[in-house]
């Protein structure tokens, strides 16, 4: 069991000592001496909970940037499917790899992911020592072979480590029938995975899911039996107050994507609302295609930023922005983490004080929220383990020139077509 | 004469060779092979026109995060009026220093100052080597004395560089009278000066011009004289398509600053109107203070992104939003410069194109203005110079040190208050 003494650190307002041992916090304190195999000098340095990303689709990373100023629905069926049908499992191994090294090099330590391969993306995330739930992505429009292969997928699920628990993820109401989705919160319930799925993103979707079933999308995931507070729901802006109350009442886990719902031009979140009823929430970058990074300081910002353009100066606070993108992401997802505290998963952020963009420093989570960027991160923890330490994450320039060839060959194939 | 040489960079979607004299770009293109004083090697880097900063309150650094989630009003008159009334000249020095080593790691050149004491941030601007409009202001709240201060240095103008130029500020249609902006109009026109102005920010500022002089803040300006070509106004939230006509008629430069407007609830700017009427724009961050960074690359997102939220996924194009970063700050202030072509100023950013947030590189506007952070900047080119090379910029330890010390000065005052 490795250990790590870090000394002199910024935590809560003061200068201490955290102790980790093993993967958990085991002691934080002033004059902490234990022997440690790794001592850490932590003065001019702060101490935080990192990121843990409750919506994305990783490996749209190599889709950065392919398509921009179009709405949804043109985005997705004329440019973002059409490029996806031809990825490949090595596209997927090495765009995943990318979206995590990005990840890490931005502060984020846990990351929810709905997308194709779940083998080849655990295999990264088991790699690269970042902690992930990957979802198993039911869309009907791929065809009943790709369904039955999912199902049985979630009939023998892999050995993985503790880092990586594996989710369901139904796409969304337009991709996903009543039928498949009853069957899959069935095998959610029987097995405590938890269900992660797009939700009412936009108004398209609300008006066709009316045309459909005469219910509204909230309404009619409730009435086939989905929603509860295992289910974790992306998006969720056009939704009713009527709405809101049902996703508390069942305890449904909201994510909040603002630079995705920004740039699509999908809507604007309730987040008033969302903090008065006191509901589940998160925050997600979405896939970095329609944001353009996996960044979660930047995510908060803009979070926050929405919400006040909209509600008020006054609606969504700093440390309300912060919570909802560390401890509340650790909870959707069940992990006993997103707090630097004893007896807590050792996930951390060693943010670097002498930054010029954390100066002068009033308040250090206003600095972070507010001002900072990937470039005041001095090392990443998770797990008890250094992801990143002093800016150098290991085997950084090996994934990014396997990315470059990925993604290459997906131009080329592109032009073939 | 110093000269620089960069062999082999990516510029206008190919590698190309740029010789830069003195403070012009001279040649560009392939196998350019003229002696010069300092070689780079351009691979694997991209070669793009830096920020120019229309709109800031530069000094307003040493206030940053010290008062959150508040309107306008509020937070001007029990916050920050309070504390900028403590600070001193020596604060105000090391405080513009702060802000312009933020500015340069962020990438930009040239920032437009609205704030007090025009002599020390002269100063640092000459002595850090970045380009600026430097504001003389006016808030005749300040007293009749500090008026006289203001009328009397612009009467006697001190010599400085070609990197700065002098501006006239008058702060804004509720702190500043009929009688004074019209003798400002008058001395900026006598003297080719700029004029600086904040403009229809919020709506209290509507609502008490009309109830003191019976019309809108735009009118009134346009009324006493003040709005032409070499007028720049900040903010511009709540004007309507009349005075967006006007404004344009009057080829008014305004400055867009979504950060700002979005943290303090102050309203969302009219995108969509402005570039269909073809309004003269230009992007600034305003002061760090409500922002809480002066990083125009972030601000060029959130604008994009504030536009499409409201206005639809297509509105304010990456080209588009670069070009009011850029070119656009450049013309609202007479420079020539803002563009890499031959004869313009010499001002770029080197950016590093194997940053992970970079790749993969289907569109570089796209990955520089959503995707990347200032980690992706290697170097900042200003007036021929280099601010920054390899991501250093000299000096840069005794800026934090002294910024760090003011504002614990600033912070000890007002507890003894």
């Amino acid at each position: 069991m490795k250990s790590i003494l870090i000394k002199n650190i910024l935590l809560d307002h003061k200068p201490q000592d955290v102790l980790i041992e093993g993967n958990r916090f085991t002691r934080i304190g002033e004059n902490i001496d234990s022997p440690a195999d790794l001592l850490i000098d932590g003065r001019d340095k702060a101490l935080i909970p990192p990121f843990y990303n409750a919506h994305t689709h990783a490996a749209m990373s190599l889709l950065r940037g392919c398509a921009e100023d179009m709405p949804l629905t043109e985005w997705l069926q004329d440019k973002i499917w059409p490029l996806e049908a031809k990825m490949q499992a090595e596209d997927l191994y090495a765009g995943a790899r990318l979206a995590i090294l990005e990840m890490i090099k931005s502060g984020t330590v846990f990351f929810s992911d709905m997308y194709f391969n779940v083998p080849v993306t655990i295999r990264a995330v088991e790699e690269m020592g970042i902690r992930a739930a990957i979802g198993v992505t039911f869309l009907e429009s791929n065809g009943s072979k790709y369904v039955e292969r999912g199902l049985r997928f979630l009939e023998n699920l892999p050995e993985t480590s503790s880092r990586v628990q594996i989710t369901i993820t139904p796409h969304a109401v337009y991709t996903v029938s009543a039928d498949l989705f009853k069957r899959l919160a069935a095998i959610a319930r029987e097995r405590s995975l938890i269900i992660h799925t797009h939700l009412a993103e936009t108004r398209q979707e609300v008006q066709d899911c009316i045309a459909a079933h005469d219910m509204s999308p909230v309404r009619w995931l409730d009435h086939l039996g989905l929603l509860g507070p295992d289910t974790v729901a992306a998006h969720v802006i056009h939704a009713d107050d009527y709405e809101l109350d049902l996703l508390r009442d069942r305890g449904v886990w909201l994510v909040h994507n603002p630079c995705s719902n920004m740039k699509l031009g999908s809507g604007v979140f309730r987040s008033a609302e969302i903090i008065e009823k006191k509901l589940n929430i998160a925050l997600g970058t979405d896939g970095c295609s329609s944001n353009n990074n996996l960044d979660m300081r930047e995510e908060m910002k803009i979070a926050a930023l929405l919400a006040k353009v909209h509600y008020g100066s006054e609606v969504l606070k700093v440390d309300e922005v912060f919570r909802w993108a560390t401890l509340n992401g650790a909870r959707a997802y069940g992990l006993d983490a997103g707090e630097i505290a004893q007896g807590k998963l050792a996930d951390a952020l060693i943010i670097n004080l002498n930054d010029v963009r954390m100066l002068p420093c009033y308040d250090l989570l206003s600095n972070w929220v507010y001002s900072a960027d990937s470039s005041c991160i001095d090392s990443v923890i998770c797990d008890g383990k250094f992801l990143m330490q002093g800016g150098k994450v290991p085997g950084e320039e090996l994934i990014k020139e396997a990315a470059k060839k990925a993604a290459s060959r997906l131009a080329t194939k592109n032009n073939q077509n």
